[in-house]
């Protein structure tokens, strides 16, 4: 039986195993595919307090060999069934069956792809998923988002401070996103928007050079040159098994209260997986603490 | 005129400092002792996700120069006046005078000290003031708790899983904190509650080994053999400057909302200043990335 058990095993999850081992509590992780959860896919990082000029995959390396140096398990199994309604809350895997007093769900999003020709091949050499993140690399150059909601327009928003210029691409002829964001940049004179066209292919050397983009109306090809392209079409939290246990929202993100305590006494949940406004790898390793203090305080209370 | 503001260099402000410079927003750090704030002062952090053995020097070093690096200009002035009211911020040091469109606040925390004999002397060889810092420091070992309120009773029972065994020393004869956590520590086996007792000395060769105690009632002396003591006698909100400001709590925290907004437009407060459960130098980042993405917002709402 495990203190507690952490679904995940990314920025949140390694933080909260951390967190939970060194406080003397019996911590499973179980991740599904790699440590680092999306942060092992990250090339560059310098947003990261602490650890300047760092790769995704070495964060993920230090807080994995961290989490296991102060007595976290860490398994790579898939979960094949969970049951968090009873006091002890039962995980199966394909390997093995596990239980535990408590559960933290630090599941992650996956991004979505664009899935235009050469978008991998670009992918950290101009090719980015986070404005927030990578923006700062592309100071006084060129660079596009594509998207048409929220988050293209906070990005070309936030590009155009860094940026010369910004192209935010759109396949349709108005967005999605909130009206005051579709104002802040069609009068931002750095922004150049160009609505019904899609992407069809990237261009460069070894760095992104070119775009080459097609009007979906009038099918017209046009190539713009962009040292960046920021890829803006969502995210998607990864809660398919928990979907039909824990409260979530609309958009799949699982709803907790200020303590990331989820609908289910003893299940909290950290990381981007949860309803909130910033998803960056410091506000996840900050979520993965407060869990395990919610958690100590939740196990206090059920007289443990 | 400066986009932001931020008081105080800890990793709260130097994070917001980071995030707020790569985001292209003027950035100025007002700091008035010396970066890192309290964070330099501890010897040995292992609880920092990506930064395994580290010490609090160099971590605030390391945050310091990402966050000059990226384009934050940091100064080390006493603030004399502030003006916060008004739509253009103004702040007053010793020598110079300035402004800008919003403000964060991350001004921090200070310890309050035991005073007894020799506490400097063995502060970071045994003596700590963070229980879910330090606690993992000293498995299977015997550690006091010096203190009578929620944090001391918190801290006995969060080392109780740690230690082989904790005194809980109190100066009076009951506790102020919590009856549930006065019971939690009661019927802990591995708690012993010394009440009526105050620290006179501390002895050791290098590391802390024992502690002299006098009955404050008795005038008995007893010396009790222990590896580590954690002083939690209190920690005091550094808000003396905008007391008259800023909403904050009876304890003089700040208060904000979810956004990290404090009562007034345009301000905004971060790590451990703010009125909140968790205080680690992972959740004060955390906050910094957070209060620069409600900046932002701010600052566009405001037709910046």
């Amino acid at each position: 039986m495990f203190d507690i058990i952490i679904i995940g095993a990314g920025p949140a999850g390694l933080t909260a195993a951390i967190y939970s081992a060194r406080a003397g509590l019996k911590t499973l992780v179980i991740e599904k595919a790699f440590f680092g959860g999306q942060l092992g896919l990250i090339s560059k990082i310098d947003n990261y307090p602490g650890v300047p000029h760092t790769s995704g995959y070495d964060l993920a390396i230090r807080m994995d060999e961290q989490a296991i140096e102060v007595g976290a398990k860490i398994v790579t199994e898939q979960i094949t069934k969970l049951s968090l309604n009873s006091n002890i809350k039962t995980i199966e895997t394909s390997n093995s069956k596990y239980e535990a007093k408590s559960v933290i769900i630090a599941t992650g999003t996956k991004r979505k792809l664009l899935t235009c020709e050469n978008e991998a091949k670009f992918t950290g050499l101009g090719v980015s998923y986070c404005a927030v993140c990578d923006g700062s690399f592309f100071k006084g150059e060129t660079v596009a988002v594509v998207g048409g909601g929220n988050t293209a327009l906070e990005d070309a928003d936030y590009l155009s401070n860094i940026c010369e210029k910004v192209y935010l691409v759109h396949r349709r002829d108005e967005f999605r996103g909130e009206k005051h964001l579709q104002d802040l940049c069609m009068k931002n004179p750095k922004i150049e928007i160009l609505y019904n066209f899609i992407v069809n292919k990237l261009d460069g050397n070894v760095n992104l050079e070119s775009m080459e983009l097609s009007n979906v109306k009038t099918n017209e090809k046009i190539l713009i040159n962009v040292n960046g392209l920021f890829v803006a079409v969502g995210i998607i939290p990864q809660t398919e098994l928990i979907k039909n246990v824990i409260d979530l929202t609309e958009d799949g993100y699982i709803i907790t209260n200020t303590d990331l305590q989820t609908n289910i006494m003893g299940v909290f949940a950290a990381g981007d997986v949860i309803n909130k406004k910033v998803r960056q790898i410091v506000t996840a390793t900050g979520d993965g603490a407060n869990a395990v203090n919610s958690v100590r305080e939740f196990l206090n209370s059920i007289d443990n």
